[in-house]
């Protein structure tokens, strides 16, 4: 399907949500006992999961137009969550501000594929791997915590100060590397992701991840650029690399 | 000499350069045969160790004062390099660029002291933690990545784009971390950094270092403030911390 890895890479840069941890199930399994302790039992959790999700794109849009100065996940998660109860019937000055807190923290705990944190630890031997996530740094740092994801560093958008795709994630990354473009590559289950990337100069990797959006998933199920790797899984992914 | 480590602190944060590695060591095991290749083979590595370190903080005051945007310490340390060698009769112009990076990577390339490891090992179960270090990501990387280092995510100057001892430098760190000051443990072998700190709201623990200057260290021998922590070394610490 693909050559072997490029050379030369010496980083490994990764998407996250959706591409190392699955946070459709892991938002719905924290969502459920909060929607049925407030009177949505009948709501679908993985539904709530998408809706939240939903607004994910939209709220970065404020930041990467320059209508609102950078502003880390965390928060806008949590505006996006007040936002979202509404339409399950909930109205959130109803709820405690501490378990709307909590539930906020789904995004830190969220499980990964089951191969993400095998496949890591093999790149991790001859590769500087971190991630290059729209998730600020302490939602990175605790679901890596939690998970066990051995990244070197935490990068992405809290430390470019912007949000993918706008090319300044992606090359204010290599840069704080000390590396050219073309010696990082972007891994992502998400082509726009990588398509982004690959117009900044950085190599790129595939992994389809089909079950990211559910059984009914259209988007993303195959490469649709012309990527230097396509990987099965994070396995195969390290296998490429030589390790 | 103190009592039990203070309750409530979720992330112990690192000065590095003298605290978790010895620099002048390194620096000097690197400049050796540097030194030895052009003609200054009769020159004390330690002592260039010393007058390259000396340059250190006057180059970060430049940025403190304003007078210089955030430069990471990777230029300022090149550019110190270029400005200590005609004191040991080299010309900076007649040495190939290759070369001075590569000295450069001196920095990048810090031995731990010997408990370093063991106790940030240790610590790491049950706290985060980091570097909160004037050292840019991809030095800390490097050198956590050579020594072994297990950091949770790379913090300090380049994340926070301030240079200790500014209150930036520690407030923003804190900020990052989603957690009060109170909740953010700075350890460090200098009293200076530890005021700076205390004055920001953090809480302090003292490891001495009585070698970090070399066998005639006057300085920081002994704790110098009402700080939280005194411990002698990191697995010290460790068990202060309760692992």
């Amino acid at each position: 399907m693909t050559a072997a890895a490029p050379e030369g890479v010496r980083a490994l840069v990764f998407d996250v949500f959706g591409t190392v941890v699955d946070w459709r199930s892991g938002v719905a399994r924290d969502a459920a006992p909060f929607l049925a302790r407030h009177g949505a039992a009948g709501a679908d959790p993985a539904a709530f999961a998408d809706a939240w999700r939903r607004r994910y794109q939209p709220a970065m849009d404020e930041v990467r137009s320059g209508r609102r100065p950078y502003t880390r996940l965390d928060v806008l998660h949590r505006e996006n969550l007040e936002k979202v109860l509404p339409d399950f019937g909930i109205d959130p000055a109803r709820v405690p501000a501490a378990e709307l807190d909590d539930l906020n923290l789904a995004w830190h705990r969220l499980d990964p594929w089951p191969d993400s944190v095998a496949g890591l630890t093999r790149l991790k031997t001859r590769h500087i791997i971190a991630p290059l996530s729209n998730g600020n740094i302490v939602l990175m740092l605790d679901m890596a915590k939690r998970a066990g994801l051995p990244w070197d560093a935490i990068l992405g958008a809290e430390v470019a100060q912007a949000y993918k795709p706008q090319p300044e994630a992606y090359l204010r990354t290599a840069e704080v590397l000390a590396m050219r473009p073309d010696e990082v590559c972007l891994v992502a289950a998400h082509n726009n992701d990588l398509a982004a990337a690959q117009r900044c100069g950085l190599r790129t990797a595939f992994v389809a991840r089909p079950t990211e959006h559910g059984p009914g998933q259209t988007k993303d199920l195959r490469p649709e650029g012309d990527w230097d790797v396509v990987a099965r899984d994070f396995l195969d992914l390290a296998a490429r690399f030589g390790t």
